[in-house]
């Protein structure tokens, strides 16, 4: 089959890759569209050690699996768990010690023809969302996220920092809180996509000092990590939804003095994600910022890594 | 009057210092005893700019102030507050935005005959505990503020990282939640203190990682932050209970993946404090290492900086 694999920060796009065989307690998913996030962009520039097919973000069909599934759209959530690890056991089973995650460790990804993942992962996809939008599960499952972590309602003060794919889902989610909520970014044209929504916008000097309840820190930059840090007052909640290339120099007494929580945020509710979909209480549309086919694969990276562009999708299948 | 003056990162006895007189709403107090704090060696290393009369942890005698507080035993909450701005408003006030701190910002402090606190600071000290013990009401306020910000039970796995005078309290503390406590330091006949009180202690090599609920991180310098980082299972939190002397260099992407919480903690509530001391739950005389006279200050300071010395008490009044 055809798929975009890594290997030493190279993509290739190959056509000889044999097509998997489920092992016993997973599915064939014949892939349909998929995303590309920036995670995908990070491991490409070898944050991670990873060989294999990239991908994450994806919908597709069952090929094979159990009845109830097969033929059916679905979406998949990434951690491929042990069950039995003291985790698993504890209820934190997305932070399984023998873990592996889809296009990420260890296990081969959602930008191929084919992939697998165990039953248990997969959600049918309701049918009043298109195979288009569903692609965006996986990103507002993460964002939804932090309101698993952090309790939000409407007397908070939330601040957003960035105005990229992940920052956008975030502050969608976030505004149906009814909260005071602002985000800030630095790309008008971006911003201008959440103001459409009715969600108040700015730019970093309009962030007031000590002022935000929560601020979550979506844009993987020292610069954004030390906006979210001065909008909080004291006693305030840091979220850390993105990873940084390297290590951060940190004003930790600051922290003390201050009683910040910091709160480091990463995958979420599939189930929840779905719903805010079919409700139509998202609107995702206009971060679609390009579609290739697969064999198209290799200039989707490269447009993807244009600044200003927000989300590409990879057609696959039909 | 006398007392220890800071300037310049220089420590003198002063014996010319005016007595002080209580403004409106303050009261006049006569210092009985004082602890040397980590906080005020911190100062002399000019962690913060401050001038003036250091000192935060005392007992004293209300010489001049309401009548039910006149010529009682005292200890007194450190943050002096405005009560009006934001923070005082939103039961924040011990981070009012106003604030002096008694000998740590822009107020005098407790190693002098006489200080000056408002009345709503002052709590009367319980009969049948002595002023020596009382003098410890600050730090175990401020080791009860971690369970004001994090819930502890029994079924947690605590560690707790630093075996000084604040590692101790806060082992103590948190010891009498019957949680599963672990206490590593680098001083054997420190921990001997808590082993004495069947409390579970040991070195940084034998904390076991990913394995705690929660640690506590009470020693300031990188090396003691690294163990209570690696120590944590994903989801656990980290109580950040030490400054630091300068920025810390940390892996924050780490922190996203395995969904770590850090918590800042500061000050805690002061009648808890003394509550535990009047019911005897705490021991607090192994950590008393030396007492000097106000006169012999200096070499009081000294001799707390020598490694391996817990708390030097100073003896000011009778």
């Amino acid at each position: 089959m055809k798929g975009i694999w890594l290997e030493n920060n190279q993509l290739q796009l190959r056509t000889d890759i044999p097509t998997p065989e489920p092992p016993p307690g997973e599915a064939l998913v014949r892939v349909l569209r998929a995303g590309i996030c920036n995670t995908d962009l990070e491991l490409l520039r070898g944050y991670y050690p990873y060989s294999g097919i990239l991908g994450h973000e994806f919908v597709g069909v069952v090929a094979q699996g159990p009845e109830n599934l097969l033929n059916r759209r679905v979406v998949g959530e990434i951690n491929a768990v042990c069950g039995h690890c003291r985790f698993c056991r504890s209820g934190n089973s997305t932070h399984c010690e023998n873990r592996t995650v889809l296009g990420i460790v260890n296990r081969h990804g959602a930008f191929a023809e084919y992939l697998c993942l165990p039953v248990e992962n997969l959600h049918p996809v309701p049918d009043n969302v298109s195979t288009e939008i569903a692609t965006f599960t996986e990103p507002i499952a993460a964002a939804l996220e932090i309101q698993q972590q952090v309790a939000l309602s409407a007397n908070h003060r939330v601040l957003v920092v960035g105005d990229g794919k992940l920052g956008q889902l975030v502050a969608q989610t976030i505004a149906l809180t009814g909260c005071e909520l602002l985000v800030v970014g630095r790309h008008p044209e971006k911003l201008a996509n959440l103001a459409a929504r009715g969600i108040k916008t700015g730019l970093a000097k309009d962030v007031k000092d000590r002022f935000f309840d929560i601020s979550v820190e979506c844009t993987g930059n020292p610069e954004g990590f030390a906006i979210a840090r001065r909008a909080l007052r004291p006693r305030g909640t840091l979220v850390l939804k993105s990873t940084y290339a390297g290590n951060l120099n940190l004003d930790v007494s600051s922290l003390v003095v201050d009683e910040i929580t910091l709160i480091g945020s990463r995958c979420g509710p599939f189930p929840a994600a779905l719903q805010l979909l079919a409700s139509e209480q998202l609107d995702v549309t206009p971060l679609i910022h390009a579609r290739y086919h697969l064999s198209d694969g290799l200039a989707a990276f490269e447009y993807a890594q244009t600044r200003g562009v927000l989300k590409v999708l990879l057609e696959i299948g039909d």
